[in-house]
C-alpha cells in the first residue's frame, strides 16, 4: 500500500512535469505566428503573402522532418558514432516505455518529440525573415526542409543530444547558440548569395525600405515574448518551481532590459525613439538571456539584456553599411545576440570563469563553421539549379503577385 | 495518517487534471478570436465590423445560453429519456460535490461546464463565415441563439451526454461530427436559402472576391492551430501523459499534413501556391484528425491530415461550381473534413473495423439529418418573418455601414 | 519513509500551484499586447507608432522598476509603518528560503514577484489609453515610471500588502479598485490636465474621431479576455480546482453579460449596434467582476457583468458631454466599472452586506483620493518643466512623425 502510494506520488510528479512541456510546446508553437508577424510587419506589402506562406509551411515542414529524420539525428541515443553523428532510424516511434515516467521523469516520449519538433521549426523561421522580399519560394522551401531536416540536428545533438559539445562542458540552456545562431548563419550564407535587394544600396547610400504595418510587427514581439515562456520555461524539462520561476523571471528582465536599452540607445545615437528598434531589442534581450536564463541571477539577467539592447542597434547599424541586406534585423538579433548570449556564460552567473568562456568560443565556432558550410553548399547548390532569387520584375512587382497570384489587401489603395 | 496521505494523493491529481482542463478552456476560447480574424481576413473590408461584432458576441451568447439552457440539455445526467433527448432544469447550479473528485476525478462542475461551453459557441461560429457579407445581423443572432441552445446541445447528448449514438458504439473524440459538422450543416442551410453574394456566379462564370487582409486570415488560422491544443488536448478530460502527448502529436502532425497537402494540391492543380488553400489545409488537418485523435498513430494522423488537406482543396472548387457561395470556405473545411475525419475513425487507428464504420456513418447520418431539418426550419422561420438576407443596396455598400453604420478602416482609401 | 512520501505530496501540491500562477503570469503579460492592440485599434493611424511604443515598452518599465522599487514597496513583509507605508529595501532578491513552499504553498518568491510585476505594468497601460494622441512621449514615460514605481505599489500595499485598508475589512479580489480604478485614476488627472484632443469639442459639437483599425480594436479585447484567465484566475493565488474554476466561471460570464448587455443598450440607444460599444461592455464587465470573482455566484456574476455593460455605454456618453477626451473609453471600463465592481462586493455575493459596502466605499475613496493628488502633482510638474502636450503642429501631423519620424503604414494611401 505504500509503495503504490509512492508510485502515485511520482506519477503525479511525472503528470504534472509533463503537462508544463506541452504547455511550453503550444508556447513555442505560437512564436511561429510571432515570426510571420514580425516578418510581415517590417517587409513591404507587395511581399505579404509571400512571407506569410513561408511562415505558415515551416512548422509544418519543420514537423514533418523532425518526424521522419530531424528527431532522431538529434536524439540518437546510444547509437552515435563518435559524439559528431548518430542517427537511430526513419520516423518517430515507441511502445509503452516511452509514455511512461521510466522514459524520464520530466516527459512522455511523444511529448519529447513535439517540444524538440516546434524549436526545430523555429531555426528556420530566423532565415525566412532575413532573405525576404527576393528569394524564390521553391528555394527557400527546399533550403528549409533540408536545413531543419539535417544541419540543424547535427549540431543540436553536439550539445543537447549528448554529443561532443556536451562532453567537453559547452553551455546553452536553450539555445542562444544552437537554434538562434544557427538559424543566423544559414540567414548570413543566404544573404551573401542572394544580394542585396534591389534600390537599398545605390553607391554609398543606404536607402531604407520601410515594413508596412507596424502593429503586426509589434503584435509579433509581443507573441515571441510570449512563446519565449514556454521556450525557457519549458527548456527546464520539468516543472520545478524553483528553477521555472528563476528562468522566467531572468527571461523576462533580460527582455524588458533589451528594450529599454535599444529604445534609449536609438533615442540618443539616431534622434528618434525608433519602434523597431524596441522591438529588436526585446528580442536581442531573449535571445542574449537564452544561453544561460537558469544560471544567471535577475541582476545579471538585467546586465546581459541591457547589453544586448545595445549591441542590437550598432549591428543594425552596421550590418547596413556592410551592406549585408536583412529586411527584419534578423542577423542582429539571432545571430550577434545569439554570440553575445553564449559567451555570456562565461562572464557572468553561476558558470562563469575563463575556461567555461573558452568552451562557450569552441561551441560558437564549432557549431557556426559548421552551419556556415553547410548552407552556403545548400545555398550553392540551390543557385546553381534553380536559382535563388525572383527576376527584377517580378522583385519589383512583389512576390505576391508573381509567386503566388495574389495580393494581401486587395481592397486597399497602395502607394508603392 | 496513510489515508490521509492518499486521499492528498488523489487531490493533487484532481488538482492537475482539473488545472489541464481549464488551461484548455482558455485555448478553445482563443479559438473565437481565430474565427474573428480568419472570417475578417478573408472577406471584403466593407463588411469586417459585421464579422467581428459577431464573432465577438457570440461567445457571450454562447456562454450564457449554454448555461441557462444548453449544458443541462447536452449532459442531462439519468435524466434523459430514452437517449434522444434530456433536460435536466434552468441555469447552472450545483452543490459542494460538484467541486470535489468525487464529481469527477478529471474536473470540478464548472471547470466542466466552461469547457464545454466554449466549445458550443463554435458551432455558431462557424456558421458565421459561411454566411458572411449579406445576412442580417439580427437573424444570425436569433439563428446562433436557438442553434447554441438547442439544435447543438441535443445532437451532443447524443454520444457525449450518453444518449443513443454512444450506446450504439459511434466514436467522436473531440467532435468531427458533433462540433465541425454541426456547424457546418447550419452553414448548408443557410447557405442554401441565403443565396450567393451578388456578383458572386454570373452565367456560368466564378467572380473570386479575395478577402481583404490575409495578415488577418493568418492569425486567425495559427491561433486556431493553438486553440486545438486545447480542444483536442482537453477532451482528453484529464492529463494523463500518455493519452494528452498522443493526441497532441497526432493533432499537430495532422495540421503539419493537411496544410502542405493543400498548398503542394493547390500548387499542382491551380498552378500557384495558393495561400488560403495553405491555410484551410491546416484547418482541415485540424479537423479531420478530431474525431480519432486519441486512437491514431502519429504516422496514421500523418494520413488522415494529408487526405484531409487534398479533400478541402477540390471542395472548394466543387461547392463554388454548385453555386453555394461560402467566403470563407467553412462547408469544405468543417464539413466536409469534419465527416471525413469521422470515417477516418473506422478506417485507420485502433477501432479501425467494417462495424466501427458503419456505426461512423450511422453517428454522421443521423446527426446530420437533425441538424439540416432544425437549421432549415429556423432559417426558413427568420426568412419568413424578419428576413435573413439584407437588401441589395446595402450588399453593395458593406454591411458595416448598412448594419453598423460604422467603418473598419476610416483612416485609409478603398479601391471597393 | 512515511514522512519522506508526505513531503512529496505537498512538493507537488506546491509545484502545481507556482506552475498555474506561472501561466497565469503568461496570461497577463499578453494582455500588455492586448491593450496595445485595443488602444492603437480605436485611435488614428498617425499616432500607431507613437501607441505602439508606449504599450511595448510599459511592460518591460513595469518590470523593472517593480524590480527595484515596486515589489518592495507593495510587499514589505513586517517592515511596513503602520499600514500606510513600507518598504523592505532595493531591488529583489532571496536566499534559498524563497525557493521553496516553507515561503508559500502556492508560488515561489520569483514567481509572487513575476506575476505581481506584470499586474503593476497594466495600471500604467490603462493610462496610455486615455491620454493618446496628444501626450508628449518623454513625459508619458516620467509619469509611468513613477506611477507604477511609487504610487501604483503604496495604494496596493494598503490591501494585498497587508495595509490598513486589508485590516478594515475592505475586499479587492483582483483588484477592480487596486488596478483599475488606479490606471482609471491617473488617466482622469491626465485628461484634465492634457485637454481634449483638437477638433474633438467645437463649442457644444461633440465630434467622433473613429479609431483606425476595428481588427486591432476586437484582437485586443480578445487578448484582454484571455489575459483576464490568469488576472483574477491566478489571484486564487494557487491551482484549488474548487476556486479557481468558480472564478473562471464568474468571469467568463460577467464578460459575456457585460458585452451583450452593452451592445443591446447602444442598440436601443444609439440605434446601431456599437461594436466598440460591444468590446467595451467586454471589458466593462471583466472589470467589474474583478474585484468578487471569487465571492459571486455564476447568476451574480451575470448580474454584476449585465449592469457593467450598461454603465459603460452611459459612462462613454457622460464623459464626452463633459468634454473630458478619452479616445478609447479607458475611464469608463476602468475607473467606474472598477468603482461599480467594488461596490457590487458589498451588494451581492457572500460578503454582500451594509458593513462590507462602507468598507468598500472607504478603500475607494481613500485609493482615490491618494491617486488623484499624487498623480495630479505628478502631471503638473511635469506640465511646468518639460510639458505634456505636443505641439498644435505635431498633433495635427500626426505623433508617429513628430515624436518618432516613422510612419504605421507606410505603403498605404491615407484620407486623414
Amino acid at each position: 500500500m505504500e509503495k503504490e502510494l509512492s508510485v502515485a506520488v511520482y506519477d503525479n510528479l511525472f503528470t504534472i512535469n509533463n503537462l508544463w512541456i506541452l504547455i511550453s510546446t503550444a508556447l513555442v508553437f505560437i512564436m511561429h505566428l510571432g515570426f510571420a508577424s514580425l516578418e510581415a510587419g517590417l517587409t513591404q506589402s507587395k511581399n505579404t503573402i509571400n512571407i506569410l506562406f513561408k511562415n505558415s509551411i515551416i512548422p509544418g515542414i519543420g514537423l514533418l522532418t523532425y518526424a521522419f529524420i530531424g528527431f532522431n539525428l538529434m536524439y540518437p541515443g546510444s547509437d552515435y558514432a563518435g559524439g559528431f553523428l548518430g542517427f537511430s532510424g526513419l520516423w518517430i516511434h515507441t511502445d509503452v516505455s516511452g509514455l511512461t515516467k521510466d522514459y524520464n521523469m520530466g516527459y512522455t516520449y511523444w511529448t519529447e518529440f513535439l517540444f524538440q519538433g516546434m524549436f526545430a521549426a523555429t531555426a528556420a523561421t530566423i532565415v525566412s525573415g532575413a532573405v525576404a522580399e527576393r528569394i524564390k519560394l521553391s528555394s527557400f522551401l527546399i533550403f528549409s526542409t533540408v536545413f531543419v531536416a539535417i544541419s540543424y540536428p547535427i549540431t543540436g545533438m553536439w550539445k543537447w543530444g549528448g554529443g561532443f559539445l556536451d562532453q567537453l562542458g559547452f553551455y546553452d540552456f536553450a539555445g542562444s547558440t544552437l537554434v538562434h545562431s544557427v538559424g543566423g548563419w544559414g540567414a548570413l550564407t543566404g544573404i551573401i548569395l542572394l544580394g542585396a535587394r534591389k534600390g537599398k544600396y545605390v553607391g554609398n547610400k543606404i536607402n531604407p525600405i520601410p515594413g508596412h504595418s507596424m502593429p503586426l510587427a509589434t503584435i509579433g514581439v509581443f507573441l515571441l515574448w510570449l512563446g519565449w515562456f514556454g521556450f525557457n520555461g519549458g527548456s527546464v524539462l520539468s516543472a520545478d518551481p524553483a528553477a521555472v520561476s528563476l528562468v522566467l523571471v531572468t527571461t523576462s528582465i533580460a527582455a524588458a532590459a533589451g528594450g529599454i536599452a535599444a529604445a534609449f540607445t536609438s533615442w540618443l545615437y539616431l534622434k528618434k525613439p525608433d519602434l523597431t528598434m524596441l522591438l529588436n531589442g526585446i528580442l536581442a534581450g531573449l535571445v542574449g538571456i537564452t544561453a544561460g536564463a537558469d544560471v544567471m541571477s535577475p541582476f545579471e539577467a538585467l546586465i546581459v539584456g541591457g547589453i544586448a539592447g545595445v549591441i542590437v542597434v550598432f549591428s543594425v547599424i552596421i550590418f547596413d553599411r556592410l551592406k549585408l541586406d536583412d529586411p527584419v534585423g534578423a542577423l542582429s538579433v539571432h545571430l550577434v545576440c545569439g554570440i553575445w548570449g553564449t559567451l555570456a556564460v562565461g562572464i557572468f552567473g553561476q558558470l562563469a570563469g575563463f575556461d567555461q568562456l573558452i568552451n562557450q568560443f569552441i561551441g560558437i565556432v564549432s557549431v557556426g563553421v559548421f552551419t556556415l558550410v553547410f548552407t552556403y553548399i545548400l545555398w550553392r547548390l540551390l543557385k546553381k539549379t534553380i536559382g535563388i532569387r525572383v527576376s527584377e520584375s517580378e522583385e519589383y512587382e512583389g512576390l505576391d503577385l508573381g509567386e503566388h497570384g495574389m495580393e494581401a489587401y486587395p481592397d486597399f489603395e497602395k502607394l508603392v
